[in-house]
């Protein structure tokens, strides 16, 4: 996200209003989808599977995890050696942050980041935009809170790198602890209080808390973190028209509380539905750049 | 199994009847269907893959059992966003018994046990009276021995729940500690006596006695099981109109001679045939139900 | 490739020859593939997963080796299983040699070598077989270098069967106790010394050193084992028209330096891309055969 420009931003957004969910394409008829994916995922992986498929790709059956990454090959002989079979879109996820950038003038396949450790999940933020833009109209100026733990969320630096392109004004809220040092620097205020950070907002993005960040000691408890940072009927009762996204998966009462999840100003099952439509428009997009020999 | 009325379950079998293996169907052309499988399984797994890919339907290339599920989410949390990408079915296997009663409500996608705890195990009963009926023309009086670990097993009780709406005698028999108290209830008798339990049987279904028991002490050894409660063919030879059905995985030499499995009187593998068969009637029976509004 | 004839394998080759990346074939329409590996795999599995697509075979969507196997069940009552659901083909990757050839006799399915043990793995064979034709022209009096762990290694026994019937003269080189005793009788020479093994050579067909060997002590470092079996930029100067084949995965620097994989006389990716034209051609060759009743 930190690279696109807001008109590649658009049109991928605009690419993705164009599908629906019952109209099948063909755009990616015969071609060859593969996943690499280091790390467990139900949604990022579903979701790319359904939207390739319904762009009429055929999706390798399995996850390339476990098998030879684990034998100490490179991830660049890896994808070199599925390029050579055929493969001409991986879609990956990795824990190494960065890991996809030297790689892509190494092969002619079309690489797709679904997240790569806490630097950038980009259809994430597209799909967050396109959600935001749907039901508010325009991003110029909404004022969007990002909360939770800002440190280890590449979901958090994917949706600033999008947001600030459009003129939206960000504040990331959480415990010091999880707001990573000079975040200012990317154009955000910040807070470590909710309330306060709240006050006027018109969406306000809640991170997944990863429960280890207990032990780590990033966190006193879950319970202190819920009364301070979880996101409460209380709390929201004062922002009615406030969005609630959340990019899953959650975990109802620790950061949102279930009655918010499932409550009238959530529109997390929304962005879900989105995130079908923003991959299809990413992978139809490459496949045009591809056949005009970008 | 319980459920379901006697008329509901005969069109069910008729609807299995109606397919063949060379038959491709388009009835579930443009449908999602998503495996959510917390326990490991071939058989299950692979029948009801096989039976969607018959019926023209998009099958998700991965299990769910190990990502988001172990992230915390809640099963219906993961079946929501499935659902809003839009899966419309779920095929789920599950260590907790009645798991999808409660889910079922919350989602317009339909969700197939294919085997919850030790509750039931819908599929395998419909497969086993489609395939009892097939081979003895009516399942009225007929009188059926499951043969076994019926504590521990979904396949006996929906076995049983199927059998008793169509007149059929049922003998539970196993060692007294694999026996459930007051299963009597539920109109079975019991018998700790193989060789009676036997006499005049029309079928046996020999469940297959989890290794793991021994450990338990549910028995003392599995050459003392064998003995007591093992399918032998000198057993079988004196009920020579007697089928003998498993619903697998088996193990030879203990709850089964291996003669007994791949004689005249086995028809286990006809038993996994049909199950295609009666899994593509389900599929297709609900998106029947699915296109009237049910 | 011990009982193939050289007429068979060239009849392999040829078929190989007429499929091309970009042509689609209805060959296996409506045929059903399921995997059985009870190793990681992924160019393998994937090779076989994209030949068979591109032959419109159905294949199913998980690897069977996590569930029944592990449930003790036989490897032949899962096969016979899945037989009776329909599967035509299984592609079988087992740990143990010569798995295969008895069950092959009781079930109509094909079951397609995919690597057994320390035995053979050969549609591998066939794509350097396949490789090293493509690029000599023939494989006749052609020099041919198999270097590094012999004694682990089923393609280097599946190469040396093949190559043989086409009359290539083969040198197995490597420490002394990764070749295994007695392998002269296969017609082969043996040498430990690389630098004069290399002399002359057509091609090297480079294995990897699993990485454990050296825990085993089948060699005393992986410096050493580079100084004086991997095959390095300097060594390779000397045999300018030698081709370099590694059925992969690469452990860069330890058999191969990196240089020379990505070098001008490595043909590794080429295999690779063979890999899926020569198993397409198994499979397609395997369907003439079944309609014919062979």
């Amino acid at each position: 996200m930190q690279d696109l420009s807001a008109s590649e931003i658009e049109s991928i957004l605009d690419a993705a209003a164009s599908f629906t969910a019952s109209k099948p394409s063909k755009a990616l008829s015969g071609r060859v989808v593969a996943f690499l994916f280091s790390e467990a995922s139900t949604r990022t992986r579903s979701s790319f599977e359904i939207a390739a498929r319904r762009l009429s790709a055929e999706v390798l059956g399995f996850s390339i995890a476990s098998s030879s990454l684990l034998k100490g090959e490179s991830l660049l002989d890896t994808i070199k050696n599925l390029e050579a079979m055929g493969v001409e879109y991986f879609i990956v996820r990795h824990e190494v942050s960065g890991v996809l950038e030297p790689l892509a003038p190494a092969t002619k396949a079309s690489l797709i980041n679904a997240g790569d450790g806490a630097h950038e999940h980009p259809t994430q933020a597209l799909l967050d935009l396109y959600t935001l833009k749907q039901k508010k109209g325009s991003l110029k100026g909404l004022k969007v809170v990002i909360l939770g733990d800002i440190l280890h969320s590449r979901v958090a630096r994917s949706n600033i790198h999008g947001l600030k392109k459009f003129g939206a004004k960000i504040t990331v809220c959480g415990p010091q602890a999880l707001i990573p040092q000079g975040i200012e620097e990317l154009g955000v205020s910040v807070s470590n209080d909710l309330d306060k950070a709240l006050s006027g907002a018109d969406a306000v993005n809640v991170l997944r808390l990863q429960l280890e960040r207990q032990q780590q000691n990033f966190v006193t408890s879950l319970k202190d973190y819920y009364a301070s940072y979880g996101l409460t009927p209380e709390r929201l009762a004062k922002i009615p028209d406030c969005l609630v996204l959340h990019p899953g998966p959650m975990n109802r009462g620790v950061e949102i509380a279930g009655d918010v999840a499932d409550g009238p100003q959530s529109v997390i099952l929304e962005q879900v539905a989105n995130g079908v439509l923003v991959r299809m428009a990413v992978l139809a997009l490459i496949e045009q750049w591809r056949a005009h020999g970008r």
